[in-house]
């Protein structure tokens, strides 16, 4: 199974292709692309022990020069430190404008990457190599990249398009449960905000909670249909001026959640599971939604092995507040996005505060 | 007397507004631009002092809510440091998506402000109001942003566009002549690869080496013919894909005469100056420009009060060395570019050593 998806920027445009097995092409499939003769691949010492060694092989093999850097793992080394040392790599290996970053990793690899591929030389080429599951179905597509500020995430950062993203499913074996659990969330965030037919395939299958338990024809499903809503969703908005918008559901309680837990009870796909139910309860409450849906909403997000509910002690003050402090918020109101229908959402800034609250509170266990 | 110039590029166009007493109508400009609410402002402490009231005070009275934040002055701290220091301030302050950044000051101020609103929140507005010479008709235009890296000047940056440039010709008049100077180097390269006419006009001043003796039309004409220069080169190349490299002329052996020298010895100016005498005497030796072409050249520079000879105690063999590893570099090719006519340049990577070392030895005082 094979699956090219191709992201039409007026810019630039590149292709994302999913399939068993491509990261011992990754060498020949960037000979096709134009690029300079050197490479810098960045990973973390996890990930680059199990599948450094065959990205690199393929590259030489392909008549790449290649250098390698690792960093400490983890969204706490999301920082401007391990930026420098990408730097440093950068100019150890005299990297030119035409060289390329590849970035060998989840979202945290992916977004230094791509932010250091931004601003080395104002802007060389960017090829991106996800690992987990949320990175290639969410982090990797759109450009987005960056690092986080001591106080705040991914405060510091910038558009910088990638030239490909290469996905192989293979290597989601290796990868914790937890975190392909919160690959699911996002996936599961497609399928009400634009894929009908993902959710309802998703539905279908008996289990959703683990990789060993899916099909792997849904699997490439699940991969090729989010991709494409991102993709779609992308480059009709590349900036972000308004659609791209709809892509934050969930997220706007999500988010709060996660920072108020500084982010160490749930991860970041648990605070959208926790996001999107919320979400999903206003829009009833508002009379948006039906409630139909948002019990099949709900009843997916649970079989995926993700919670419904908030995590206990968070008070639901504290929670409201923190939503007029995320970045997102323009002149102080605070934006969600609703679904309208399986597949479709609105954003708005019109909830009702007293709304929130007594959504969360259903949701306080 | 006032000039506007339009900058058009595919994605964003702004225009670069020249009028003495502009300073005083920043907040009014900046209202028809359609911005946030608030405004940083970051400048140096000599700048803010001579034109910080004024600026501030003009914003405030068209409804802005300013912050404003200075850096020490000087291209050392063209450093991570004083951008952290800004991305403080954007924080401190909770600049959003809407907002803009300020610069008031020189390349130095324009470079790091203009990075760091390409990356904050992945880029929020950005307005130049630059205050030397070389900033007005050089560094302000085009988007080239940037901080430098301990180990080389500008390996760090981004593209981003400011939304205005608005030169009041007045705060000329407390720039050291020095720095005047080094601002008419990049003048009379405009003069040489672009406009013949503004090379004329020159010609026909009979001081051209410090503003008093400069009359006030011929200032208006420097300003607003090489303004029209940078903007016509940079339109039709934003990201340097061809065109844009005539720019560098006089940079290649420029660049290497400054580090070789360790920015001490000479400006950025009087490196420019030196380079275009060596490239302009190497375009006369491959017989692609005139000899007589070059002498004028070398008369305006000497008129500048800017030097056309090596620094004493430089090796010949140094410099040629120090061409190969600058970042413009591609492949190993040193790239030149050299005057066909007053008013014309090409681009070459076909230049014998032999020519580079004789050119040299020749300016060796
Ligand atoms: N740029 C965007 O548009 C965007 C979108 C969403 C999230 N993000 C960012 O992505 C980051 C989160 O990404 P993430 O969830 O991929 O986390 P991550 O990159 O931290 O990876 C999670 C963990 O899994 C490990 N791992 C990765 N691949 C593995 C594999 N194949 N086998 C075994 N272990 C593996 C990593 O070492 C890490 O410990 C956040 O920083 C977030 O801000 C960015
Ligand atoms: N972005 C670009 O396209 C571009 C192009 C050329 C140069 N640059 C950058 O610009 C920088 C050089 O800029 P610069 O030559 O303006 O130097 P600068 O910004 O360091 O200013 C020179 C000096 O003049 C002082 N000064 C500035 N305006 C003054 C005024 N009106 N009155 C009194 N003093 C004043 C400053 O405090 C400083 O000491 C370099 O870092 C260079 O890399 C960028
Ligand atoms: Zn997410
Ligand atoms: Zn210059």
């Amino acid at each position: 199974m094979e699956s090219v998806i191709g992201v039409n920027l007026p810019q630039e445009s590149y292709e994302i292709a999913i399939a068993s097995g491509n990261l011992a092409k990754l060498g020949d499939r960037m000979m096709s692309l134009n690029l300079g003769k050197k490479v810098l691949v960045v990973s973390n010492p996890v990930i680059f022990q199990y599948y450094g060694e065959v990205a690199i092989a393929s590259l030489k093999e392909a008549g790449f020069e290649v250098a390698q850097i690792t960093l400490p793992a983890g969204e706490s080394y999301k920082t401007h430190d391990s930026l420098q040392k990408i730097y440093d790599a950068a100019l150890e290996n005299r990297l030119e404008r035409s060289s390329t970053m590849v970035a060998l990793g989840g979202g945290v690899i992916g977004d230094m990457t791509g932010f250091a591929s931004a601003t080395w030389l104002r802007g060389i080429n960017f090829v991106q190599v996800p690992t987990t599951l949320l990175a290639m179905v969410d982090a990797s597509i759109g450009g987005k990249t960056g690092v986080n500020h001591p106080q705040g995430k991914n405060l510091i950062g910038a558009f910088h398009q990638p030239r490909e993203v290469l996905i192989d499913p293979e290597v989601l074996k290796t990868l914790p449960v937890r975190e392909f659990r919160a690959g699911i969330a996002e996936v599961i965030k497609y399928g009400i905000i634009w894929d009908a037919e993902l959710f309802s395939q998703m539905e279908r299958s008996q289990y959703l909670d683990c990789l060993d338990n899916l099909d792997l024809g849904l699997l490439q499903e699940i991969l090729t249909r989010s991709c494409q809503a991102k993709a779609d969703v992308v480059s009709k908005d590349e900036k972000e001026a308004g659609l791209r918008a709809i892509l934050n559901y969930g997220h706007t309680i999500g988010h709060a959640v996660e920072s108020l837990t500084e982010y160490r009870v749930v991860n970041h796909g648990e605070a959208v599971a926790i996001g999107m139910v919320a979400a999903g309860e206003i829009a009833v409450t508002l009379q948006m939604w039906d409630k139909l849906a948002s019990e099949r909403q709900n009843a997916l997000i649970q079989k995926a092995g993700l919670p419904t509910a908030l995590p206990p002690g968070l008070d639901i003050e504290a929670i409201v507040d923190a939503l007029s402090t995320d970045k997102k918020v323009k002149a102080g109101k605070v934006r969600f996005v609703l679904p309208t229908q399986i597949g479709a959402a609105i954003v708005t800034d019109q909830v009702p505060r007293d709304v929130i609250k007594q959504v969360l509170q259903q949701m306080s266990s």
